[in-house]
């Protein structure tokens, strides 16, 4: 897959100091594939704030000598993100920290501000300075100067959700409140449960509560604010029903773990609804359905059980390669380090290949490749996802849409590219069936934005700009 | 799993000089699934040989840095090893490098001795040292002596495997030539394959030579010694036949990695089959069969298609947890980092649970817990190979028979332990199935060693009595 | 020693692209003495600034493999750094980046700021944020703020310096200009050089120029802003005069390398006329005179000249003894590890023994303690500096004055506590003498300070007020 | 220096159990510059061995987590090595340890066999296997072969010192015993001290003992034996007087700490006699003597004192400059980056340089460079040691005698190539005067050597061979 997320944030807010860092730790780890470049968690110690952030994956970063510098505490929130490798990327790891006689705050962020780049043009124009190029910054920004007015941080929050358009779930942290806010189309997830010690505990997905023993409560509503403090939870709906719900649909095709469940819809199960949207719309005669691990098995198994074709196993994912591993040029080939084809299964048979995208098609050709090396005599391609024909504004790194196959070629062309003997994608207009209501955003699929497209990415204009002043 | 393989081993000889350093690092992360403990390459830049070795994984390891160091030759040898952690261990990691007058000699080895104390002592008592406490080292002695007298580096080898007993795949690599053998019974795989530019690749698994682009040529006979030198290839068979087939049948049940083919066996044919057993022996009325990933997948799989009952996805495994994370103690368990239930798959449902082994019960008995913690009302566990009652003397590592659950409880206790509503073995008798022959060891689960059972592993008994001499 | 500086700063401006990274590294090693905990290097790659930043000493930092991640480019800033250690300093070091439409800006900066407590305030009320405790950063925030109406960069510094107060030397990176500037009291040293190639050098230390290769030009007068742009350099003088000269004595005694010449005075000969001075005041019936290396050497020379009395060798240091060593605690003492006493030297004999201060006095009695074990039958200890009685708010970081032995101890009880035979002070009334002018600070020991004197430091002071807001 | 030192041994035996690994790293780091590639510790955990070893500096290999895995105990040894830098270095750090059932044996060297060739042919011909090239492997060897049939450990070592010839300070230990033994030369320094507790302390130098807080008791005889165990100390002499003693006038000259007394000789006092010396026979019309830090400034510290010419602090080293530090090439001098002139005190002035040899002569004429830019008006260089002219055949690895530039050019030709005014070197006839008897070895300044030159290096021997071998 060459699109990813942008990041995911965990909080904890515990009613008697408890090893917060720890319970940060697997909550982050359970949501690492939102982000894999960096990871960060701030606890909350009586008021002052200890941190540690850095370019890693989570257990990597927060080895056990690391998580025993942390003291016991009764708050703390973390942050994994993804971003593009680099020396000064460190410097963009979340969650941010801000010092302010007001009171200290730790933000982290999921998401992309729509208007980002003409809210941080009036920010510097009334003197204000920024250490990074991420919205979060500007978030902070904009929440501060609320804050010198607003009579508590959480107004603070309110207000600055006037001015703030776009995709965001943040957690926010105060010396003595955890605080989530979620952006009124509610773009990107996030929800909230309680573990068995009534420990309150945030998360952008369902998946991270469970792995820290919590239940999920509920999801946090598009537009709303919650208040977790001394007087028990608050919840703030001035922004609530402002705007359309329009939750990501790549979100249940791609991003979130299987065993998550989004604003009331089991990831898995939308997934498996996908591969049988995939047997009707696209048949085929075939000897055996094999998804391409891990991310295409549901779609596959819901594609064997609505095509009543068995589902086999016949690719398998090498465990041991590091996300940074370059297998040298030439005949070895980058996809034979991380799949191998089992030809017991698909020798002599044809087979239904099932993955969730073609990004440049580069990768799905070479997995038809390894499939044809082993024996298959037809391969079926089905994508349980419309083609990519749209950049997003909400948090989503797709490439660009020069790279994109499917802005270039007819899906009989992509077929015959990338080696496959029939290609079908799950039609934009069933995306529906998969979450269950039209409450969604298909702006990569279907270009129809909810919210005005911005001129430009504001960072990219931004940096461009640079090198014209003196 | 408690049970541990403990190496695999790669060679390339190629016809003219290439990246054979990156080549066996492809390989060894093929193989990575056989030892993760510690790795090394042994190039051999025109009789002079350049090595790195170090604890970590391949990918740690051999950086694309690390690479760069190494000359292009025409051979190399690898290395993958699991051991007991321990800051001493770096001496033991492989292949083993002698310098010698006669000839340098690289040597990489999957087994064990079953002599190996009797020959350490005797080696001794004529004046050998010994460096590390590993079984290479004795070989490596006995090899050299041969040496001495022997006409070639082939011919020495063949004589000193008069004297070695028990299992070994070996990998030796001469100045001039990459030799490999396999003892008489062939305790352990080893098989060869060609790549399209005419190199030879050696390897413990098959699906290593797929990794680097070569075909499987043919298994490594039991006894039989092969010489890739710059006459072609050439076959010694003077110990073929002199002891009765015994490939360790847990290397289909568990060690070797689904896709490769051993001794004309596919691993995850046999695991589907052994699946399929179960199913005949084990019946349970259920609504789904699960898996747990990776190693009860396969297995799970053959259950479902022989029962008639749907294969549903509900575990699934974080990818990110690496091998040395420790979770802290408390109500947060290991397992749930680790793993994680899918609801919408197991709520409500009566579920039949393949795994591959029951070691101690403490695993089998929180994966069972996740499940109903997620709303399975059955669970019915079903294990694709005999209980284990015995320990390995041919290069597993098996939990001492004190902590072996199926040593100190019936079935029936068992399936109360773990808190599964049912449980079934494979039965022992139905393991030549898997394999499709009798030529196999199975002392693990039956107790019929296929040699002279040592009166204690070697290495035990010398560390016992150091302490005992002044 | 107890006594810390904070901070070095480093600039070039060249005439063609340079690896202005690799001359930065060289200067920042040449200024390691000044700070270890940090170090960082900024490139202006044609507008453009690419960083690295970390905890640890420049030879650390900047491997060669890190240097070569540096592109070819005119300017570059450098900064080391002393501060408490800790995981979230990280965010500390500097240079400071700032991303503004108006220009991006790199800060380095050594001082302290009297007036910092007082400006956030003023600055966080009308909604600046924070990210970090340091001074820089409020100085960043007051040159953005005057550079949105100021025509040019040099002249928002310059108004800038109308507000803060205190010790600061700075440089500054725009994307097309290198400045320097220097606070009206010249509390720190700051310099500048010409290469033969015509590259202009800014540092804290002429040794730094020497190191790189250049020779010292002058020295920035206190409250000169220097431009280094591609009109030449240009001096705005607008602060020159507007406060007395008071530049820190101490740098003189202790912080500077002794082969610097600030101010136009040599370190190593104001060292030795310290020395001169005390065989003058405090005389000693000797037989051999000994300085602590590194930094007693220069005086303890100049005391065997004044006096007559032979010179020796008597102390070596451990090199190869890292920063974090820790001895382990008992018998064997830290000290030991660091230095040793050449018995040849001092056995029998009368030592005269010099070092530059005493701050807690526990190394000084230790020090004596080797001497004496080493067979030293006198031990006469002159000090190069007065007493320290007073903390600094210029940007020293002294003991707090609980701990400093000569806040609560008279010099012969001191003395006493060290186990010397006699004790004595460079007198405060001649430290004129050291420097050749009166235009100097002297307030850590006089307790005569050059401006206000802040209630408390500012970053204490927030600190404590945070755990006192909701 | 292009000369170096290859090892440092150490060992103790205390009373009771104590933390002797903290001990011995103590004891390293008193010898790290006697070896700074790479260094060991091997602890006797009652009888089981426990060891760390790795590249790197001992401040850096034993941090102190790694010091913390180490058990309380009464017997370990340790070692520094020099070496050629290298991935497959590691497999030659030591100390060296041996399993074998006549008992466990960790063995730390210093020194080369002159007859190490001969000693492996024929080992290796009669079946013994090496790992390394190192000589402290065939020590192994022949002390385990006589272990066979020896009644002890320490009979077996007097046995195989019938059969090694050359350098050789040895510390070896037993599961019992610790053993020391110098070779009958005494070519390389060994010496053992007592704690205040009772432990025995055996050291390289005497400043390892000072380092521990023990105090040295006496040196190693030439040819001795001494054994540490239940019983107290014994001393073997048989092969004391067996050949006359041949101390390394080197290590006084530049190997050794100046704060170590060697065979009754303070190295401290033997530089400064060195510096007197020179006075005397090449004397200098001059102003100032500087010596080149830190090997060059006791024998500067001689000069001043018998020319009456004052003593200088003209040159300062850099602290911070790493090992591996590469300066970029290009004006940027290497030398640069580590040494500094003092201008202050050199500049109009006629300076004599001390310096304790010259190599190549390259970093001589930077040094005199240096000073001739910072104002030297003449510069006379005065060199503690005869030129090198020959090889070193026990444990000094100087530099090809094609690069010796004494080797090449007369005196005046030299004093030319590197810049000074003139240049005078100790004669080789008064060297005895530094020890204050003839019982040295001066090899490398004579070619007089006390053994049987090998007809070339064992080593280079072994490895030029094995390419002729199949």
């Amino acid at each position: 897959m060459g699109v990813h997320e942008e990041c995911g944030v965990f909080g904890v807010y515990a009613q008697a100091p408890a090893n917060v860092a720890a319970i940060t730790r697997l909550g982050l780890l359970a949501l690492q594939h939102r982000g894999q470049e960096s990871c960060g968690i701030v606890v909350n110690d009586d008021g002052v704030f200890v941190s540690h952030k850095d370019l890693g994956l989570v257990s990597e970063v927060f080895t056990g000598a690391r998580l025993a510098g942390f003291p016991a505490s009764t708050m703390a929130v973390g942050h994994v993100r993804y971003g593009t490798m680099g020396a000064s990327t460190r410097g963009n790891c979340q969650p941010l920290e801000i010092n302010h006689q007001k009171g200290h705050m730790a933000l982290a962020h999921n998401g992309n501000l729509s208007n980002a780049a003409a809210l941080r043009d009036a920010l510097e124009l009334s003197g204000a300075i920024f250490h990074s190029s991420s919205d979060t910054e500007i978030i902070a920004h904009i929440v501060t100067r609320e804050r010198l007015s607003a009579p508590s941080i959480e107004e603070a929050l309110c207000r600055a959700m006037r001015v703030i358009e776009g995709a965001y779930s943040l957690v926010l942290m105060s010396p003595r409140k955890l605080i989530c806010a979620r952006d009124p189309h509610g773009f990107r997830p996030l929800c909230y449960g309680l573990a068995p010690d009534g420990a309150v505990v945030v998360a952008s997905e369902s998946c991270a509560l469970e792995a820290v023993g919590a239940k999920l409560e509920r999801d946090v509503e598009p537009g709303e604010i919650i208040v977790f403090g001394q007087g028990g939870p608050a919840s703030i709906r001035e922004h609530c029903g402002s705007a359309k719900r329009r939750t990501c649909v790549f979100e249940h095709i791609y991003f979130a773990r299987p065993d998550s469940v989004l604003d009331g819809v089991s990831v898995h199960a939308a997934r498996v609804r996908a591969g049988r949207i995939l047997a009707e719309e696209h048949p085929a005669d075939a000897d055996v359905v094999v998804g391409v691990p891990d991310s295409g098995l549901d779609a596959a198994l819901g594609f064997s059980h609505a095509a009543n074709i068995p589902f086999g196993i016949g690719l398998i994912k090498n465990r041991y390669v590091g996300r940074t591993f370059i297998a040298p040029s030439g005949r070895l080939e980058q996809v034979r380090v991380k799949l191998a084809a089992i030809a017991e299964v698909v020798a002599g048979k044809r087979v239904v290949l099932v993955d969730d995208s073609i990004v440049r098609g580069t990768t799905s050709g070479r997995i038809v490749g390894l499939l044809r090396e082993a024996g298959a005599c037809e391969i079926h391609m089905r994508i349980s996802a419309p083609p990519f024909l749209h950049p997003c504004f909400y948090g989503t790194d797709i490439d660009s849409t020069d790279n994109l196959i499917a802005c270039r070629f007819s899906v009989p062309q992509i077929a015959e590219q990338i080696g496959a003997d029939s290609l079908g994608y799950l039609p934009v207009g069933r995306l529906s069936e998969l979450v269950g209501c039209d409450g969604y955003c298909d702006a990569c699929f279907s270009g129809n934005y909810p919210t005005p497209v911005p001129e430009r990415a504001g960072k990219d204009r931004f940096e461009r700009r640079l090198s014209e002043i003196g």
